[in-house]
């Protein structure tokens, strides 16, 4: 495959991206990763699958073994150890968003009850457990060390991320810098994880392999940037996100940093309250937003979470064109629209 | 290596049985291991080390390691990749009991304030899935694919067991099968991987390999239930185990199993109250210690621990005497002697 430098910048695009194209380039194979998912969350002990089921079918989006999916279309593939490796990564998301939601208190996830309100923090935190290992388990099963490598050197970023984050927490003093070392770990490792495994199982080039390892990573970031506004956007409400949670729990964001970076001493003063957690009801939502809004912060996130995903897609460049490769250059664009 | 008939039964002892032979015997190469532990601990992130390093370096036995080291010894293994897989099964030990202590609530651990209580609950959830990572990166550092099977698998089984665990707490009617389920799950896996991985990379026949195995699940049985019985014991008060932990909590455990058994109406109306939560105070514990004195349910219980600490030492008798042998085989015998 030789490289052909093909311009997908997002700015070429004028229609409404969509993920429907990466949808059903990997739909036979989600297909296979679900049976593997379904088969795998089983347990002799009831309340595994329950809880681990209420999370699992909850209806996620499956991004990240989307993107193992979608990356051995491109490489061309033609083993089926894929589907255990994206059942694997499935899970280690699913263990972390059980971990995440103790940790946070969360109440609600993708729109429903959190498990943790259902089942309480011991049971949350152990059948998260339970979803790890089962992951480790799986990359087993698929018998190639080197993906293995791969997702557990993920594993240890992602947990120093989810660490990082929390000691942030309340920070005001939290630097652009940090905050995208922070996203960069808890968030983009595991989506450029997910992306390169499936050019490390296929046995391609090491620039193939950085390539879709580059791609998942600025997908990633871009992926949690435009998450990140729209806890703040105040002209939409996505569906299974509760807006106001990060205000709440004061995580410093980049629509908040760079609130408070242009912010007059006044509202510095506000944003101080805020973060420190003196500031948590909807009236002080409201008010932030405004702020955010005042100085154009949602915009510049935008920009940002724009920047990545150009970048993801130019990865994607030196790979040939094909069907694989415009559906993941969409499901970049994709990203970023959600904050149209 | 033939099979050479050794009786190796605890009654052949008398003099009181000591770690020190095992501690002597793995001396040296646990240096290397924890050489690795704490190189491996590090983070950029400083929560992490000194979270984890409050536990790991809080006076463990280091007894999951210890198999590995000892097995290998057993074995004539020439090569290094135990110390690796040694500090991943205590980074996976360690995880669990940091899991364990937010899911118990605990206050203390090995005589120390524990963890959760310092740092709270969401850092010791999320450093528990930094070492559970890290133990996986570990493992894939020893390269060597069978045993990361052996050590996910007993990942999963462990996970299982903690549920178990959780979902028989608080009821009366758990029975003496179930318990043995419960326990050989989330303590005899580890004792058994950790044992057994010693003859996988050292590349032993299948029969030395079950040998180990057998070796660590039955002395991983029998470590167990005398834990479960000091928490009931009036003569002793082991340090870094509060006593009566198990009673507040609504444990299921042999001693009480068996009282339960045995007991009269108004006894098992007692027990009833007692492991649903009703009965917590002092006195109570001390009425829960005088009726399991009264049937005689901790010697009962050290009657089955010697039993399982006699089949751990039977399963090494296919192994010629030696010194590791002798000092595997006392180990067994001291695990039980903490009860005399």
């Amino acid at each position: 495959m030789s490289a052909e430098a093909v311009s997908v910048k997002m700015k070429d695009r004028s229609s409404q991206p969509s993920l429907d194209p990466i949808l059903s380039l990997t739909a036979p194979s989600m297909e296979a990763v679900n049976a593997v998912i379904l088969d795998r969350m089983q347990s002799e002990i009831p309340l595994i699958p329950a809880l681990a089921g209420h999370l699992i079918s909850g209806g996620g989006k499956r991004m990240r073994p989307m993107l193992t999916l979608a990356g051995a279309e491109l490489v061309g593939y033609k083993g089926n150890h894929h589907h255990k490796l994206a059942a694997a990564v499935e899970f280690l998301h699913t263990a972390t968003l059980l971990h995440d939601d103790v940790v946070d208190g969360s109440e609600t996830r993708r729109g429903k009850e959190a498990a943790n309100m259902i089942y309480g923090n011991p049971a949350t935190v152990l059948v998260g457990d339970f979803l790890f290992a089962r992951a480790f388990e799986l990359m087993v099963d698929a018998d190639n060390l080197r993906a293995l490598k791969v997702l557990s050197d993920a594993s240890v970023i992602i947990a120093q991320g989810e660490v990082d984050q929390l000691t942030a927490q309340r920070k005001i003093e939290t630097s652009e810098e940090h905050y995208l070392h922070i996203i960069g770990a808890k968030t983009a490792a595991l989506f450029s994880a997910a992306s390169r495994i499936s050019a490390v199982i296929a046995d391609c080039p090491p620039e193939q392999e950085k390539a879709l390892d580059d791609y998942g990573r600025y997908l990633g970031i871009a992926f949690q940037l435009v998450d990140d506004a729209i806890d703040y956007d105040s002209e939409r409400a996505e569906m299974g996100k509760d807006q106001g949670d990060d205000f709440r729990e004061g995580k410093m964001t980049l629509p908040v940093i760079l609130a408070y970076e242009k912010g007059t001493s006044e509202e510095r003063k506000f944003w101080q309250e805020a973060i420190a957690g003196f500031r948590t009801e909807d009236e002080d939502l409201a008010h932030a937003v405004q702020l955010i809004n005042r100085h154009g912060t949602i915009a510049a996130t935008r920009e940002r979470a724009l920047e990545f995903a150009d970048k993801a897609c130019d990865a994607l460049s030196i790979f040939p064109d094909s069907k694989a490769r415009a559906a993941m250059v969409e499901a970049a664009q994709f990203a970023v629209s959600r904050l149209y």
